[in-house]
C-alpha cells in the first residue's frame, strides 16, 4: 500500500468537503441562526489540512486496488471526523463522539441520530445534516456502480456490465463519465422531489432536507417527529414514491430518462424488489388491519410508508412500528436485512445478493435429487460466475459474523437483547432507527460512548460492503 | 423415487421401534407404575402397520439416493407419530399433537418439553422419553457420518474419508460395519456415565435416563429442576463432561478407544471445538462474576455446565441464563446457532461448519488483497472441495432462512419477538430451552397448535441437516 499516494487523494477530497462546508453559509446569514462562523471555520480547518496532504505527499506511483481500499475506507472516515466539526463549533452537539456518530450517520446515509430536539437547532446545522446525507448518496452511487466492482468486493463485479457510459475504456475516464451521467440523475430527482413536497404545503427549507434525505436513502428529517409532523397523506405518498425509487438500480433510471423504460422489467433484481415492497406492504396491511389502523385508507398510506422506509433503509418514520403487532415488527426486522438494490443509495445485504442466496439454496438442493444435473445460478438471462457467487455467499456469511459479533458488543454495554440487536442492524445496514431503546420513537443519545464507537464502525463497515474495510486489517494488506 | 421401497423400509423400521416399545415394559413392572398395557398396546399398532407394510410393499428395485432421502425424513416423522402413543394411551400426555411434539423432541435429541409436571409420571414413561434420546442418538451417528456423506447434503461428504470401517467397499456392508463400531463407543459411554452418576448418588433408574439424554445431547430429565435438582457439584461435573464427549465426533472416540488417542488433536473440527467450550466457559465465569455468583467454585461450575449445555445442544440446566447478565446470554445465543460437531449427536450447524465459513470470508478477504494468488480453504490438512464449500454455504444461507421464516410464523401465533426466534434456535438446532416464554425455567405448554406443528418441523428439519428434508418439497423428487 502506497501510503503517500493515499494521503495526496485524501488531502484533495478534504479541500472538496471544506468547499461543501462553505454551502449552508448563505442560508445561516438569510436565517440569522448564528452559525456561519462555525462553518467557515470547519471548513478552513479542512482546507489547511488537505492543502497540507496535497502539497507536502507527492508520489509518482500508479494508483493501484489497494490504494483503492484505503482511499475509500478513510475518505468516509475523514469525512465524519471533519464533517462533525461544525456540529461542535456551533454547539449543537458539544461532545465531539456524538457528534462524529451524527456526522457518520449522515455520511454513511443511515440516519440515525443521537440528537433529541431537532427542531431548536440553527437551520444552517439543519441544511448540513441533510448534505451529509446526499453528498454521502452520491459517493455511494458511483461507490457501488463504478469503484466496488473494479476492486471486486462481495460480487458486486456482477454490476459491472450494467453502467452506462463508454465502455472502450475502463478506467479513470470511465468512472468519471458514470458519475456524470448519474449524478445527473440524482440530482433530477431531488429536484423534482422537492418541487412536488413544496406543492404539498412544505416550506423550500423543509422539502430540501427532506429530498436530500430521501434520495440518499438516509433519513434526517428536520423535525423531531420525522415526517409524522407534517400529517399529509400527499406528502407520505411523494416521499414513499421517492424512497422506493432511491432504492432502484441508478442505472435504471438513466436507462429510463434515455427512453428505455423496459430496462426496468427486464432487471430481474428490480422485478424482485418491486415484488418485496408490495408483497410486505400487503402483508403490513393485513397484520394492521383491525388491530392498528381501522380504515383502509390509513392503514394503506402508514403501511406503505413504513415498509419501503425500512426495506430502502432510509428510516424515515410516519408511525411508531413497536406499536405494532409483533409480527409486523418481525417482517420489518427481516427487510432491515434485505435493503435496496446495489447500485441505488440503499444499505443492507442488497437484493441482488439475497435473489442470489435463494437461488443457490434452491440449485443445491436440485443437485441433490439430481447428481448429474448441471444447473447454473442466473440473474435474469446471465449465469452468475462461480467465483462471484463464492464473493456473495462469503458476503452473506461475514454479514451475520459482523452482526452478530457487534451486538454482542452491544450487549456488554448493558443493553438488553433486542435493543442490541436492534441498534446493530440499524446500523450497519445504514437504515437509523432499530427496536428497543434506539426505536422509531426513540433516538441514540442514551448508548453508551463504547456502544456508539461500535455502532460507529458498522454504518461504515455495512455502507462500504464489509470487505472494503476488512481488508486493512490484513497485516499483508500493509507490507511492501 | 420408488414409494413401494421406501414404504417397506419404513415397515422395517416400525417392527424394530414395536421392539423398542416393548423394553419399558420390565420397568413399568418393577416400579408398579401401571402403563405396562399402554406400551404392549402403542407395540402392537406399530407393529401392525410394520408388518403390513413389510408384507405388502415388495419391490426388486435398487436403493437409490432418493429412497434415502425419503426413508430418513419419513422414518423420523414415523417414529415420532407411533412413538407418541404410550404417551397418550398411558394418560401422561392426552392431546395427540403434544406427544408428538415430546416424541419428536425426543427422537431428533431436542429436548423441548410440553410437560409441566415431570415427577409425577410413570416411572416406565419417563424411560420412554430418556430412550427416545438415546435411540434417536444412535440414528444420527450412523445418518451423520455413514448415510448424510453418501446422499451429499450440506458439505457432509467431507466426513466421509474419516469414518472407521472397511474401505474397500462402500455400500450397504460399510453402513452396518460403521455403525457397529460406533454404537459399541456408544453404549460403552453411556455405561460408564450411568455408573459414575450411581457413584455420585443417583439411583440406577435416574442415572440410566440421564446418561441415554446425555450421550444423545437430548436434555430430557426425570426431574422438574433439571440436573439442578440433584445439586450436587460432582454430578454437575460428570454430566458436563459427558455432554462434552458427546458433542465430539464418534469416529475420533473410535480411534482413541483403539489407542489412537492423538487422533483428537490432529482433528481441527475437535480443536476449535474445545477451544469454544473453555473460550465459552471463560467469559461465562467473566461475566457472571461478582454479579451472579460470588464463589468461583459455583461460578466456574454452573458457568461451564451451561455453556456445554448448550454449545453440545444438550439443553440439561443446571441455572436459569435468563437472570444471567445480558451479555451471557447473548454468548448462548450465539453457541445456540453452532451446536455440536459433525458426527456427534449434538444439533446446530456444527463446529466445522463454522469454522470453514469462517476460514472462507477470510480467502475472500485475502483474495481482494492478492487477486492473482490461489488459496483453497482447507480442513486440517485437507484441501476442501469447491462443490463442498458451496454446499457449506448453501446450508448457512439456508439454515438463516428457515430460522427467519419460521421465528416469522411462530410470532403470527402471537408470542414475543425474542421468544419466537428462541423458540425456534431452540428447536431447529435441537438443543431444548429457548429464550423468554420458553426459557430454561418455562416449558412449551402454553405454545399455540400452529406454534408446535412449526416447531415439530424445525427439530426435524435441523436434525436431518435441512436438505433431507427440504428435497421432498421439490417435484422433481417425486417424478418417474
Amino acid at each position: 500500500m502506497n501510503a503517500i499516494l493515499t494521503l495526496r487523494i485524501l488531502g484533495a477530497l478534504l479541500v472538496f468537503l471544506a468547499a461543501a462546508l462553505l454551502l449552508p453559509i448563505p442560508f445561516s446569514f438569510y436565517y440569522r441562526d448564528g452559525a456561519a462562523l462555525s462553518f467557515l471555520l470547519s471548513a478552513a480547518v479542512s482546507l489547511a489540512v488537505g492543502a497540507a496532504l496535497l502539497l507536502n505527499c507527492r508520489s509518482d506511483r500508479e494508483f493501484s486496488v489497494r490504494e483503492g481500499f484505503a482511499v475509500v475506507t478513510f475518505g468516509w472516515l475523514f469525512y465524519a471526523l471533519f464533517g462533525a466539526l461544525p456540529f461542535v463549533f456551533s454547539g449543537a452537539i458539544p461532545s465531539y463522539l456524538n457528534a462524529v456518530f451524527e456526522t457518520m450517520s449522515g455520511f454513511t446515509t443511515t440516519g440515525s441520530t443521537i440528537l433529541t430536539r431537532i427542531e431548536g437547532l440553527p437551520q444552517s446545522i439543519l441544511l448540513w445534516r441533510a448534505l451529509t446525507h446526499w453528498l454521502g448518496g452520491m459517493g455511494i452511487i458511483v461507490l457501488s456502480l463504478a469503484i466496488l466492482p473494479m476492486l471486486g468486493v462481495g460480487g458486486m463485479q456482477l454490476f459491472k456490465a450494467e453502467v452506462p457510459g463508454p465502455t472502450a475504456d475502463r478506467l479513470k475516464p470511465r468512472i468519471q463519465d458514470t458519475a456524470k451521467l448519474l449524478w445527473g440523475v440524482y440530482v433530477l430527482l431531488t429536484a423534482v422531489e422537492t418541487v412536488l413536497l413544496m406543492a404539498g404545503g412544505m416550506t423550500f427549507f423543509d422539502a430540501l432536507c427532506h429530498s436530500f434525505a430521501t434520495l440518499a436513502t438516509g433519513g434526517f428529517s428536520t423535525r423531531n417527529a420525522s415526517v409524522a409532523a407534517y400529517d399529509s397523506a400527499y406528502i407520505d405518498y411523494v416521499i414513499t414514491a421517492f424512497m422506493f425509487l432511491a432504492g432502484v438500480n441508478f442505472s435504471l433510471h438513466y436507462y429510463a430518462l434515455r427512453g428505455r423504460i423496459r430496462e426496468y422489467w427486464r432487471n430481474e433484481e428490480f422485478v424482485f424488489y418491486l415484488l418485496v415492497t408490495f408483497g410486505a406492504t400487503a402483508l403490513l396491511v393485513f397484520f394492521n388491519h383491525g388491530t392498528v389502523y381501522t380504515s383502509l385508507a390509513d392503514n394503506l398510506r402508514f403501511s406503505a410508508f413504513q415498509s419501503t422506509s425500512i426495506l430502502t433503509t432510509t428510516g424515515f418514520g410516519t408511525a411508531d412500528y413497536e406499536t405494532w403487532p409483533v409480527i409486523a415488527q418481525y417482517l420489518l426486522v427481516f427487510l432491515m436485512f434485505i435493503g435496496g438494490c446495489a447500485g441505488s443509495t440503499g444499505g443492507g445485504m442488497k437484493v441482488a445478493r439475497i435473489l442470489l442466496l435463494f437461488k443457490h439454496a434452491q440449485v443445491q438442493i436440485y443437485r441433490l435429487i439430481h447428481p448429474r444435473a448441471v444447473r447454473l445460478v442466473k440473474l435474469g438471462a446471465t449465469p452468475v460466475d462461480r467465483e462471484v457467487m463464492q464473493a456473495i455467499l462469503g458476503f452473506f456469511a461475514l454479514y451475520m459474523g459482523v452482526f452478530v459479533v457487534a451486538s454482542f458488543l452491544m450487549a456488554a454495554t448493558g443493553m438488553d437483547l433486542v435493543s442490541s440487536g436492534g441498534a446493530v442492524i440499524a446500523t450497519l445496514s445504514n437504515i437509523g432507527p432499530g427496536l428497543g431503546t434506539v426505536g422509531p420513537a426513540d433516538n441514540f443519545a442514551h448508548v453508551p460512548a463504547l456502544g456508539k464507537g461500535v455502532l460507529i464502525l458498522c454504518m461504515l463497515l455495512g455502507r462500504l460492503e464489509l470487505f472494503t474495510v476488512l481488508v486493512l486489517i490484513f497485516p499483508s494488506f500493509w507490507r511492501r
